[in-house]
């Protein structure tokens, strides 16, 4: 029996639960679960925000572990190995997207590390909240030597969530690129913007994250609270990565986007709430774009990139049964820069 | 005095009016008025639906006519040539866009050809349904020896709209391309997709249109009423025109774009309402854009590749007594495809 925490309803904590995880395939790999990172979407899910939450259901797709078997085919990994595990377990590996390596868009839907159904044997895909995982090769990366155990794991979703759009529209130096909000996925965008030569700068609503903002990677902090420093900022941004996660007024943002600019919604809004305006995207040749995060490939880069940089991302370590108290510290984007849960702990429950 | 038809509040009719043009400037030519199509954006200015329409207004941007005069320094133009004028009569030609030949974006603003101010004098600009007009060289461009000079008025304001957005994303060959709607600006669009070598959809609700939609040079016409036909194209356009000139939903459009597919709203839409929704933008790393004329030097090579490709707009000629009845029809979408005004009609007036 694997344990592992679950919500067994939308409305009660993440409890104690465990499962059996299945018998090793030819191409798949066994983990043992080291750590795993608390993302946004963990909660949305275990909250049912989307209404399609299926229970009992364990979160969890930032995965860093160590590789414990292999199956009959698998030559890329042996036991040892360091290794991720991100947002996805399983595509159609036959579409154009998924030829193209970004299997997130696989045209059939990629199977989500949790929450959904094995393409083979259509059981509950069970995600990091465990002590160990069972994955595809095809959808395992390799942590890469002397790296920090700890503060790779949320780069298998905050990192690779906005690093995939900065690659994809070849941000570079030139451009002026900013990030709204310093969160998990925030914070990870300052630094990979700076990293890739981009002239950065963060809209924040708080007045007291300006010397963190620099520290992270910021060229120029915009308070977004203040009328003026958001008037003078109008027409100025090559890309936005709004890393918001919930509905909110795009409008502002679109406005400091300069000619030709582009906003990048990487939070799940569902409606645009306030709506979207057009006239002023037309007067600009504007964009407001979404994206998911980047393939297995893309992800392999993204640490490779990080290795090369010396990026991590920062992170506040809890034990499993912490779970549900930093559930609500995130809901009031209370820390620094992303929860990591230390999987030794679930020993104990 | 210039006699011409104006607006003199929002709910009354379109009226005999006459005002003075200026006199000429250095970098001016004179135009006699032959022909001016009839825009969706003059009825909403007329209307005042923007809520900033200054009266009397004499709405018409897209005109051609003969040179009568030019100014001291005008070496480009001379009497007798044949002209046209569209949607701006000048900018600050010192800024971004401007020197990159897109006037339209002029980050000062760019003059409209009717219902603001002049930069130099402060006098409104009056537009096309008049007798005459005095523009800049800058603002003029040439009409291509032999082409049908009734036909060839929308094509610069309708022309250039749906033009320029298909250069700006380098649509070609192997692209997807879908239109929305069958009016001034669908029509044009149906005809620049097919002759860049796209392959082209109209999406329509409306079942007779399809044969004169094949006729314009849609490959494939989509019903956007039946829900069985938008299924069918769901996850397939390239890029989406959409020319409707109102508040609509977008969603249905967006679900049919392909993986990194982009949707251009070229109507006045305001807010966007119904909301677009951001996850299947996400799901897609879709975008939504909107765009605005091209530059003068782009609606030359507009009208050279109308020229070279036999290209122009079909259009239904009106007396400008006629104004406020085809204003009527405009709105019912009563119209194929674009009203042109007989500008010698105004000699009744």
């Amino acid at each position: 029996m694997t344990k592992a925490y679950a919500a067994q309803s939308a409305d009660t904590d993440l409890e104690p639960f465990s499962f059996t995880r299945r018998d090793l395939r030819a191409d798949d790999v066994a983990i043992d679960i080291l750590y795993c990172g608390v993302c946004h979407s963990d909660l949305h899910h275990a909250r049912n925000h989307a209404g399609y939450t299926l229970y009992p259901t364990v979160p969890g797709h930032e995965i860093v572990g160590r590789v414990t078997a292999v199956g009959s085919e698998v030559s890329k990994f042996q036991p040892g190995d360091m290794v991720g595990v991100g947002c996805y377990v399983d595509s159609c590996q036959k579409c154009k997207p998924c030829h193209a390596g970004e299997e997130p868009y696989c045209v059939e839907y990629a199977t989500p590390t949790y929450g959904f159904m094995d393409r083979h044997d259509g059981m509950p895909s069970y995600g990091g909240y465990s002590e160990n995982i069972i994955v595809s090769d095809k959808f395992t990366v390799r942590i890469p030597e002397g790296m920090d155990a700890k503060s790779a794991a949320p780069l298998l979703c905050a990192g690779i969530t906005t690093y995939s759009p900065l690659r994809h529209w070849k941000v570079g130096p030139g451009h002026k690129v900013a990030v709204v909000g310093l969160g998990g996925l925030g914070h990870m965008g300052l630094k990979f913007a700076k990293a890739m030569g981009a002239e950065v700068t963060l809209f924040t609503r708080s007045p007291d994250k300006e010397q963190e903002a620099r520290r992270l990677g910021a060229d120029h902090v915009v308070l977004s609270t203040d009328e003026a420093q958001m008037a003078a900022a109008a027409n100025s941004f090559d890309y936005i990565l709004d890393t918001v996660p919930n509905a909110h007024d795009v409008n502002p943002y679109v406005a400091t986007l300069a000619w030709n600019g582009t906003l990048i919604l990487l939070g799940l809004l569902g409606a645009i709430d306030p709506p979207l305006h057009n006239v002023p995207l037309m007067m600009g040749r504007k964009s407001v774009a979404s994206s998911n995060v980047g393939g297995i490939a893309e992800t392999q880069e993204m640490l490779d990139f990080c290795a090369a940089n010396g990026i991590t991302c920062d992170v506040e370590m809890i034990d499993i049964q912490d779970i549900n108290a930093a559930y609500e510290r995130m809901e009031k984007g209370d820390v620094h820069y992303r929860f990591v849960i230390d999987n030794a702990s679930l020993r104990k429950s």
